[in-house]
Formats: C-alpha cells, structure tokens, sequence
C-alpha cells in the first residue's frame, strides 16, 4: 500500500494515500486492534455527528469566525456523509477513548481533507485549505460534540426506527384484538385453566402493553432533545461564541426536523448520560413487553396435536433439519431474543452510565453502541414479527371450543348464587371423576340442569368486551 | 402452642390458637419455609391491601350486595392495619405463590376473623360473621387485588419516602452550588486536568441530574395510577357489579389521597407489570445518577494529605479499627452500595415481567419486593447522605487554587489566539520541563509576558457562571 | 431509656445503658438510618466475626501478644455470639461503611465490653478489662477482618445450606428419572410437537443440569477458601507478629471445620471479591437451572383440561380466591421467583465487586448481603420445591399416551427408510387432512401399513434410554 | 440479478444464480431482516460448524452409512469453510430461529451445493450429488450440531483468543510487580491515605486478580469440552448409528486439537445451555478484575498535575479536540468499557439461558453471539491494554516520595507502641496543625524524637513483601 505522511500535535503518521482521514484517525486504528471487524462505531454516529457539525460551521459563520467558503465546504462534505458516499472512510471501533474524541477527530479530518479536496487540492499537499481542530472542530470539543452526536442519534433512530416498528406491531395487534372480539376462550392463569375471555380481549392486552411502551419512550424524549453542544471541553463553554449554544441547538433541530434545544445544564450534559440511561429504560420495558407476547403467542399456537393450539401462526419455513413437516414459531424467537439482548444492554448502559467521573462520563461510545443495538434490534424485530407472524394469525375454533367447554373454571359464575365453597366442590368433585361440571352440581343437589344452564355461559363470563 | 381447627376447600388446618389468620395463611406458612426470617411480604403491600379492602366494601356495600355492617367491620380492621395495630398477623414470604393469593388469603383472613372478634365473636367459633372470600374478598380476585397493592404501594413510597428524599439532596446540592459559584478550580476529564470551572458548576451538574431523574420518576406515575381492581380473575371483571372499577379506585385515590384511575385494559394490568417495571427504570436512573455523585463527592474530598482534596465533607465516625485517626467518606459508600443493589434489583424487576404468561404474570411479589426496596434504598440514602454529609460540605480553598494554578489546560484560552497546533507545543514543553505555562509560552516566542497575562485567565474561563 | 456515656477517638457518646456495644455502633445506628428494619447486616456474617475474633484471640495468645486471660474471655463471647445468645446486639445495616467497618467495631465492642461483664465488670464502667481495638481487634483491620467474614459466611452458607437444597432436589430428580424410565412421552422443541422421549429422560436433563450445577459451585471453593486476615490495614499486614496469617487462618478451619487457607495474595484479598462474584456467577448458574426446570415442570403439569397435562403435582393449597377448585403450580412459582431474584442479585454483585478502588473494596457490605441471600433462598426453594413439589410427582399416562399417538413426529423415524423429503410430504398432507400419518403414508403410496408399523414405534425411538 | 429456482419442503425459492446457498438460507434472509448489516450469524460458528460436519461425515463414512465420496466432499468444502474461502455464503443473522436450524441449513446447503460444484455439477443442475438433509446433515439435527458448535466456538475462542489475552496481561503485571518490588508507596483505602505499601505489592494484587481469572475460566472446561452431537432431535439419538456420539466427539477433538468429550447427557446438553452461562460467568469475573484494574490505573497516573501522579502511562495520542497537549489514559477506557459490555452480556445470557423449554433451549443463537462477542473483547482489549499501556508503566518516584512522607497514617505503626487512642490523637492533632506526625508526637509528650524515628519506618511497614 502506498502512504502519506500526516501530522498531529505528537508528531508524524503515514497514513494509506488514498484515505481522507489524517493522523489521529490512524493512530487509533493501530492502538485499538479490538473486535475491528465486529464493532465498528456505528454509523448512526457518524451521520449525527455530520448534522452537528454541519450545524457548527454555519453557526460561527453566523457570527462571523468561520468564512463562508469553509463554512460551505465543511455543509458540503457533510452531506456526503449523511448520504453514505464516505462510509468507507470512518474505520474506527467502539472501543476506543471513553469520550469518542477520536471519532470525533475522525470526522474533522475526514471533512476538513475531503473539503480541501474537493475545493481544489490535494491530499499530499502539507498545508490545507480546511484544519481539522482549527476549522471543522471550531467552537467545539469531543467533550460535547460526541454527547451531542448520542442524542441526536438516539433521537433519530426512536422516531425513524423504533417507534414506527412499535406502532406497526401495535396497530395489528390492536386490529387482532377487534377481529377476535367474540372468539370465547378459556383464560389461563399460573398456566392453569381458569374462567374464559375472549381472544380479542386477551390480544387487548399485548396492545396495551405497546401502547404504554410507546408512551414510556415518548416521555423519555425530553431529556433527549437536551443537546451539550456548547459546553465544549468541561461545560463553561469556553472558545465558543456568545448565544453559540442556542443557535447551533437550532440549526440542528432545523437540519433534522427533530426538536432538539440546548441543554439545561451542560456540566450533567458532558458528566453524565441519564437521558440515554432512562431512555433505554424504557426501551428495557418494551422489551420486557415483547418477551411476553412472543411467549404468548408460541404458547398459544403450539402443537399442531400436543399443545395448546389456540391460533394458527403462518408457516414460513421448514422448521427442522431432521425432523420432517416441522414448522416452529421462529419470529416469536427472533422476538425473545432480541428481547433478552435489549435486557443485557440495559445492564451495560446502567454501568456506563454509573461511571462516569468528574467532568466526563468516558463511557459514551459503550453507551451509544447499546443504545443504537436496542433501538435498531426493536424497530427490526417488530417490523419483522408484523409482517411474518402477527398480521397472519388466525383462530384454531375448534380447539378454542373444546377447551372452554371443558373447562372446570366456569364454576366461578357460581360463586355469586350458591358460594364459593359449594362452587369448590363441584370443581373438585368433577375433576376427581373425570366428570362435567353440570352433571356434577346436579348431582351434588346444589343446582337444577336449568339453573346451571341459566347461571353458566362462557359468552356471558367474558364482561363488557367492547 | 394452643391450637384451633380452621377450614378451607382443601379441609382442616391446624392453626395457632390465638392468631386471627386462617386455614390458607396456615397452609403457605407451612409450605413455603423460604428465608422466612429475612423476607416477609413488605409492610407496605399489607397497608395497600387495608386500603383496597377497606375501598372494595364500601364499593361493595354502595351498590348494595354488602351489608353495611360488614361494610363498617371490614373497614374498621383494615384502619387497625393501617395503623400498624396487627403487624404481627401477616407471617407470609415473598417467595409463595406468584399471584400473592396466600397474601390476599391472609388479609382475606385476618380482617374476616378480626372482624368476627370485634363484632363479638370468638375465634373459636366455627361460623364467623364474616367470610374470608364471600365478604372480604366480594367483586374481587388475587389476580386484580395483588397487582392493585403492588400500585398503590408503589406510588405511595414514591410519594411518601423516595421522592422527597431526592428532593431534600437535590435541594441541598443546588444551594452549594450556589454557594461555590465563584470558587474557580481545576476541571478533570479523564481524570486528567483540564480547563477550569467553578465548584458551583460542578455542583450544579449533580443537582441538575437529580432533577432530570424527578421528572423520569414523575413520569412514570401516570402508568403506576392505573389500578387492576375489577378485573378479577382474568381481566374481565367476572363477578363484580356494573361500574364497579371506576367506584372502587375512586374510594381508593379517597383514602390515599392520591390520583388512583381504573386500568385503561385490565387484561395487560392483570398478565404484565409494564408499569412497574417503567418506574423501577426511573428508579435505576437516579440510582445511576447517585452512583455518579457519590462517587466524585469521595474522590473530591480525597486525602487529606495525598488526594485530590478540594472539598472537605463531615467526619462522622472513626474510619478504622486500626488506623487511627482515620475518617472515611462513609456516606458515600452507602449512597453507592445502594447504587449498586437498585441496579441489581432492576435485572430481577425486568426478569419477573417478562415472564408473564397467558392471562397472569406470576412473578408479582418478587417485582413487588424488589421495587419497594429500591424506592426505600433511594429515598433513606438520600436522607441520610444529605443530613450527614452533603449538608457539610465545604470547599479547601488552599488546594483549589494551587491546582488551578498548576494546570497545563489554562492554555485552551490560547487556541483562539495561536491556534491548537502552537497552544500544545506549549503544554507539552511545559509539562516535559516542569515549567509554567507563561514562562514556556514566553520562551517559545509565541507570546509576551503580558499577552499571556491578559489571555489566560481562569476566572474568565469558566464562561456565562450565571 | 437509661443511658450510659461511651468514648471512641472522636469524642462521648450517648449509649443505650443495657447494651453491650459501644460508641462506634451507636454512631452508625445515627449516621445511617437506612432501610434499619428490614437491612440488617446478615447473621451469617457475625457469626464469622465470632469465629475469626475467636481464632485471632488463640493466635494472639500463642505468640505472647495477648494474655489467656482475655483470649479465653474473648473465645467466650464468641461462643455466646455462636450459640445466637447476644443477636440483639448487632443493631448495624448493610448500608453503611463500605468497609463493613462498623460491623467489625461492633463485633470488638460486644465482645469487649460483654467480656468485661462476664468477667465481673459493669457496663458503666470507665474502664474495662478487654479494649475493643487494642484487644479484641489486635493484629486485625476490618479490611482484613471483613472480607475473612465474608468467606467464612459464604463457604459456610454453601456448605449447609445451598448445597444440601440442591443436592436434595437432584436426588429426587434422579430418581424419578429412573421411576419414569419407560414412559414414552412426546418431545417438544420451539414448543411443538417433535419426536418422542421418554420421561424419565426428559428429568434425566433436570438431574444433571443440577449436577453441573453442583460441580460449578465446588469449582468456587478453592478460591473463597483463601482468606484475607493477615493483611490488616492494606494487605501488607502490619501490626501482625511473624506467622500470623497462616496460624489464624489453621485456628479458623478448626473452628469452623472448613478448610481454608490464608489468601496467596492479601493485596487482592483486600482490594477485589472476585471469588464471591466468581462463586455467585455458579449460584446464578443453578438459579438458570431452577427457572428452566421451574417452568418445565409447571407447564407439564398444566391444565387440568385445556394444557399439557403430561404429570400431576401435588395439590398443597386453594389457588384462588375466586376461582373455586382451583389449583397451581405455586411451588414453580416461588422457585422461578427466586431464580429471578439470584439473577438480579449477580449484577449488583458485579458491580460492587468492579468498583473496587486502590487498596480496598468498599462495597463489601453489598456484596456479602446478596451472596448470602442468593445462597440462602436457592438452598431453601430446593426443599421446598422438593418436599412439597418433586417427590409428588407422577405421570399422567392417559395424556402422555394419547399425545404419542397423535405426534406427526413420529413421521422421523422414516428418514433413514424414505428420506427426509418424503417424509416431509407424510407429515404435511396428514397435518393439513387431519388424518394419521399412517393412513397418509399408506394413501401417498410411499408405504405399506405393515412397514409403517414395522418401521414407526415410538418405544424404539427413544434411544438407549439407559 | 439473476436467479435459479431452489426447493425445500415448503416448495420452490428464487435464490440469486451464483450463490452455494439454497432455498432455506434464502427463506432465513427474507424472513429475517433484522439489524442485517450488524448482526451477522458470528464466524466462530460458522467454522465450529464445518468442524463437525466434517467429523460427522468421517463417522458416518465409517459405519458405512455414508459413502467415501460423498465423505470426502464434504470434508473438502468444510476445509474451504476454515481457510475462509467461503465466507460471503453465510449471510444469516442472529436474530433467526432460536434453534440456529437456519445456520445449520446453512452449512448443510453450502456444502452440498459447493460439493456439487466441485465435484463437476453446476449450481442450476436439478437434482445435486450431496443433499444437504440426506448426505450433510445425516445423523445430526440442528438441535444437537448447533450446541456442538457453540461448544466448538466457545472453547476454541478461549484458548486461541481470551485466555493468551490475559496471560500477557497478568505477565507484564507480574513482572511490573517485581520491578516495582522495592518502590514505597501511601496506600489508599476509601480513598483515603492509609498505611504505605510498595508499588509492587499493588501490583501483584492485579497479577493475582488475573491468575485467579484465569483458574475461573479453566474450571469452566470441562463443561464446555462435552458435545451435544448425537442426541439429534431431541436428545435420545434418533437415527444415529452405534456409537455415533463418541466416535463424532473423537473426531471432532482430532481436527481441533481440543478434548472434546461427548456429553454426558444429552438431554441436557439440547434443553438448557448452562455450560455457556457458567462459562460467561468466569469471563464476567474477569470482566470486573479489568474494570478495578482499569480504574486503578487511571487513577494512579491522573494527573499531570492536579492527580495522584504516581504512575506514568504511555503517551498514545492527543486527548482532545479542544485542550492542546492533553494525553488521556484511553486504553484503561477501553478495557473498562469492554468490562461493562461484558457485563450486560452476562444478563443476556442468563436470561436465554433461563429460557429454554421442554426438549430445546431456542436462545442458542443470542448466547453464542453473547459469548464470542466476550470472549474476543477480554483478549483482544486484554493485549491492546498491554502492548499500548500496561508494558510502559512507570513510577513517578518524586510523586510518590512526596506522598508517603506526608502520609498521618504512618501513625499506625505507633499502635503496638502507644495504643490505638493515642496514635489516633497524634493524627487528628496533626492533621488539625497541619504539622507533621513527628512534631505533633513530641508535641504532645507521648514520645521522643528518636523513638519516632525508630519506630516510624515506612520502608518497614509493608510486611514481608517478597
């Protein structure tokens, strides 16, 4: 490979000639050989650090300490960034300095060589028409942008990605939900039969559970929109121009169409990344969501012949290598376990977020990387469980009549007429002789065959369902 | 031990002679002899379950399928547990049945056979006026009563213990944050000096966490308000009288005080715990948050005579049986254990809600359990980390200044005169000699004496400071 | 309440007149009014701060630093302390010091000053014959003392409490492994419906799923037998005469019967508990046994009518309030909570024991509370489970029998005969007809009924079954 | 592009012409599109698979039941498979059906259809020489080679990456530690000054954290060395020949150079993976061994002016975007962020551990992804660590010097002399004074400055120290 040589503040670094990052970005790709080809930083990152930085430059040209041709040139290369021309050019890991600053040197020397390019110039040239620290990183720090460029990307991916997975999933339980409204079925409790609902009634529930989900993440965007540009190195602000904070806040709220303001506090801003902790807590609790209603869901379409077998899920694929005709309910296990990866992430967020010290929280890129996981994997795996399971789902009628007219539990509409415990002996006496429940009041004495007809209907068991 | 015979649908039981639970209080004392001394079911649920009683009768009674003197009896029992007079009547474990029935048996019970007593009857009596699950229990289930105490219990320590705890530190550090906004002093990111800002602004970034983390709480009320009365046995309200949910979490959010609402979908409130595990999200932040603050409050304090040493906070005790003369910063090392146990507590809070299935989640009182006990960690540790160290905390001036005086990242004011590249060859040569910052500028030619003087000066770098 | 006046280092303080313990306790009783009635520092630790004071005592004397007199005296009050004479007098919380420093003073106090009484002194005394640092605390420093008691507490928890519950539970897994032997039930995978099994293999897995478990707990004892006391204040072990860290540590295996050893390495001893998060890392492994056995058995046991329905459980207690009759799996329930719990209780242990900073762990208090409790609650939901859950069962064979012949899994048997393809086509077309696999097999043409009786029999489909 | 049609049992897929996947791999993408870009099904599993399809086809050819030719085929496209000539014919996820079937089919269709190809077939040919159920996957189910790779890869991953990583590690801290051997120091506890050791002694505290580690992972072993291979479809072996299980696992050991073992039960081996869980349970250990010994570090070298200071670290990079000269201690953040990733990994792979029902666990592909993702970061963050950081580490004795001499804890050393209460007046007089120790002991008449002279040794205070 041939090589340029580049300078930084430490001295000099032969850089592949071809690339259009400099001398930081190379010397952190050889001092974090980590998981290179599994855990690059993620690209949401990169893109949220072009709005930010886009926003910077037009923001000191605003006030006059940036020209407007580098000002332009810094928009311009940012915009090949958000439209993914320079992916290639951003190969640092996640496990790199706590506080991103070398992602964030990355991205100011990738703009400023790739400025100086395309204003006219050469990558071998010595000096350039853009500085990496001087230019691009003007009025700013790693110290703010990099927990500028987590929210924006955290914002981002909720509204883009996570949320419009949620509602989908949401909207086709909830249409479940009215299409099963009469479909009486037996309820189970502790996994034991117990008095009946209604399917639509129970996939009520499953949609909820996503509805406060949803409302749980929407509460969380507050403190998300709280951006830390302008606290630069340690929250004073210091090398940044009166009324920045403000002003570069909306430019990116301008650039993204989301509603980001500057935070109330910079020193929590730089120091500490709650908003990002109890954001994914609330992804945490969608998750715990989606772990019940996938585990429902396989639960109740289990068998075809020894299981539970209430609903029909579609088959989309052979299920087993060895065993033939098998078909498994996959997505609901694709569901799980993304679920169980969100749980996990919560606790290394949780971690991150716990550490930070002094000034500076240098645990960002650990919490950014597992918060873009979940938020991606939920959007994802709800997109996925949508189109490939839930919007398929149909009733098994048969099965679903069998088990409620077995059931020993619609005993319990005659706790109000006879008590319960008269009610309790003929649920026990009809389970110990194999026998219905009618037969067995009846002959207990307890009741008449018309009063137990009157008194005992599963369709009138299942209360308002509207 | 005296014993009398008491009877469930099961049959007879053995139980004291002397205690006013019954058969079914029995049989789980018997059955579940699991950490008996160190995990009873909170306090706070038994309370929960006095006001959810006490409301379901008078319910009951309004619409009139309950006696008004059973109605008055009920309530007059639950006003003894209220007030703590029958403490020692509820001798059951976390670890039982999932649902709580055994607790909700219990209450059922003791009110029952309390009542009886009260009303005149002997315990020995083999018909009492009250029924544990005809009266006590009318219109009602363990699968919507457990989950409706786990809510009001929950609210209630939120309101009553862990948010004015929060409160009260938050109000403190906001005062000291004030009352150091002009003391000007070195800033550390990654530990390693960096530009200066004032103790107040450090302060300020912690007291702004704790009232980022009272909004997440408060946030996640609206979820906790919702109550699962009247679902009943599955969600469908079987066996309660017309309008009976929005009655009883009316008399309800009457006896607490406290803004109680009938669940929007009994289904989910019955088979999933989404709300608490939402608060308890809110919870862990904060948790975070204290972990934080602990954290750098021990390591500012640091010393006395080789650390960092710029606060001074209470000696309380001697700090060890063999050092003498020794204090430790032992109230930080609460505030973060606790940290940590809120921490632990949130994986086994988001565990128990996952596994919910079908019709009932069966994990409610380790969810019950774990959050009651973080919400009281939080609230006392702030209590106690506020009146016996925050409150005294006070700056050392000597050290402060000899720190910011010392520091090589006072020359950060530099970059916007001479650039980046010019300003690190200064505190890279300063640092290699042991030189001041002025004298290397100087000797480098970059600036004169009284350049620097004008350009670095620390109190003027510590930005708006408002 | 009488008063008496007790001194430490810091000055007088206000002492209940009856109690045995001093200033320091009652200082912490003050300072840290944290969660007080329901957080007490575990017996299990003091109880190790009897033996490890007691075998101080010894070695103090052996080497002439401590008179026999007061080492008898010391030994005495250990013995008390032993025997639960004096629990009422160790009024401390978890949340204090993170040092467990307190705990260590109230140990040296108790005994100190209940030594003085013994030996015909009284409380009010000004001067007492044993002195609780220079006495019973010679040749010790919490930092060592504490983290000795943690391994003593732990070791000893384990030995007679988790292992024996564990070991019960396999024992009675195995052997209705081998009671089952030769009931051929269906296998499930992905909860459908797979080839057959038998039962007694299907427990065979729960057996030595504990076995492992067994294995991976005793792989953590060589490493919580090393034990800290030695190294006093910072691992170096000043104020320790010559050979006293191997002596104490003989003393304290004879005393307790357990083998430990000094720790190889005291600066580690101090500083990081990984052996207590490497030892719960087992206890977490067995409570992810106990959730999957857990479940396992609640869902075969489901029903009665409308579940699995593959085993019966014993009926212990009523299940519900208001369904009468009904019954549940409670027993899988406490234990699936406690499972939760120990999973929850790792992470806090992780990071107490990741926090550790320079010479000292200081979240040694947290850390011993959840071990112990995890110890605790696995080896008491084992008996539990095992006396009132596991020994009861037994098959339902009309259900098990049934659900064999039903299978379409069985349609596997023909892959070696047919080829997987074929066999596929068997299994598809019977689904969709709701026909057997035979009578499809025969109509398909791919078979005749005697080779399909020759060639599927579920009883030599299940293996060796050894 | 172009495409040939592929059939499995479910019927006919458009695969794209050029690939050696077929219709089942082509299903899995469609079905799955979930965090495609990021989350690819991991290497490691990939190759453990071509290991055993590669013993598997040995075997079979060895009882006869699979013919040379097609044996050596598939051995030869396995070898392809190792020297990653095929890694663009795995494009599945990990979020896919919790079995991993799909990954199995996979390997199963990529063997096939490569062997096809090899052989001298095309890719479009109707009918292929192997087939991927009938040749490739003869004698095995996804159920059992899927665990058998997780085994494979987990146990390969260990010894070629994690446990070399930490031996470097643990040997250059080692060898710090006796270079360091002689180097007095104030040791901290609670972050406080406390008696004084030597920077050797610390750092033997690290080396024997990391020994232990490694013990912790070696205990491991042997669950992880036994193989689920064999037990098929549900555990009992169906449709494999005599002896299959032992002869796959010697094969299988002989082509990895690794002592696999068949395992012990098989039906374990499918239902519940908790040797992965407890084997992440030792990387989890070391995982918080890292962050103590991260943290330390960056602690002992804060500075340059206003920190402890006692430590130099290698200068890396420049630290900041903003602050000139500034260096960071980077590599100690990205261990301790790795240590938390590893941490939050550990809760993912408990739950889906947790999690498995009846004959299969269906979290296999999350706790494979969880645990190679460890394994790779502890190794690789273990030698970056190293190689950028730990082999540089230097004191700064004029740190350090300063530090002990100033140091009020040398006072202990008087204990044995003049008792705990006047040692301790000494101090706090002195720390008070602001005098030195020696002053204030004269001062105050409890000694002479001789003796405190002799008795007050720092050199002497740090025990044994060999």
């Amino acid at each position: 490979m041939e090589y340029r040589i580049e300078k930084d503040t430490m001295g000099e670094v032969q850089v592949p000639a071809h690339v259009y990052w400099g001398a930081q970005t190379q010397r952190s790709i050889q001092n974090f050989p980590i998981a290179q080809d599994i855990n690059k930083m993620p690209k949401e990152i990169i893109k949220a650090f072009a709005y930010l930085k886009k926003a910077a430059a037009i923001t000191n040209h605003e006030v006059g300490i940036l020209a407007k041709e580098k000002s332009d040139l810094i928009g311009q290369v940012c915009d090949e960034i958000l439209t993914e021309q320079l992916d290639d050019q951003f190969p640092l890991v996640v496990w790199q300095t706590g506080s991103g600053t070398q992602s964030n040197m990355n991205c100011n020397e990738v703009i400023a060589y790739r400025g100086h390019v395309l204003q006219g110039g050469e990558l071998a040239d010595k000096s350039k028409f853009l500085h990496p620290n001087d230019d691009v990183n003007k009025s700013q720090s790693s110290n703010d942008t990099y927990p500028t460029a987590m929210h924006i990307a955290a914002y981002k991916i909720l509204v883009d990605v996570t949320i419009p997975g949620i509602i989908k999933l949401r909207d086709t339980l909830k249409a479940k939900s009215e299409a099963f409204r009469s479909v009486v079925k037996i309820g189970r409790t502790h996994f034991m039969d117990a008095t009946p609902l209604t399917l639509g009634q129970e996939f009520s529930g499953y949609a909820s559970q996503l509805d406060h989900g949803l409302r749980a993440i929407y509460n969380t965007l507050a403190h998300l929109s709280e951006l830390a540009l302008g606290g630069t190195a340690v929250g004073t602000g210091i090398n940044t121009p009166e009324g920045y904070s403000e002003n570069v806040a909306r430019h990116i709220a301008a650039l993204t169409g989301l509603p980001f303001i500057t935070a109330e506090n910079k020193f929590e801003a730089l120091a500490a990344h709650d908003a990002i902790v109890e954001a994914h807590g609330a992804l945490k609790t969608v998750a715990v969501s989606l772990m019940k209603i996938g585990n429902d869901i396989r639960m109740l379409s289990s068998g075809p012949r020894s299981g539970i077998g209430e609903i029909h899920i579609p088959d989309n694929e052979p299920g087993s290598s060895i065993m033939p005709g098998k078909v498994n309910p996959t997505q609901c296990e694709a569901m799980t376990m993304v679920a169980a990866q969100v749980m996990g992430n919560d606790v290394a967020i949780g971690i991150g977020g716990s550490n930070g010290h002094f000034e500076l929280n240098v645990f960002k890129p650990l919490m950014a990387y597992n918060f873009l996981h979940s938020a991606r994997l939920i959007g994802d795996v709800c997109v996925s469980f949508n189109d490939n399971c839930a919007v398929g789902i149909e009733p098994l009628h048969e099965n679903i009549k069998k088990h409620v007219n077995n059931s020993l539990m619609l005993v319990t509409a005659l706790n109000t007429k006879i008590g319960y415990y008269k009610a309790a002996e003929i649920a026990q006496t009809a389970h110990k002789n194999g026998s219905t429940l009618k037969e067995t009041a009846v002959a207990l004495g307890y009741l008449t065959p018309d009063e137990f007809d009157a008194w005992v209907k599963p369709e009138e068991m299942v209360g308002d369902n509207k």
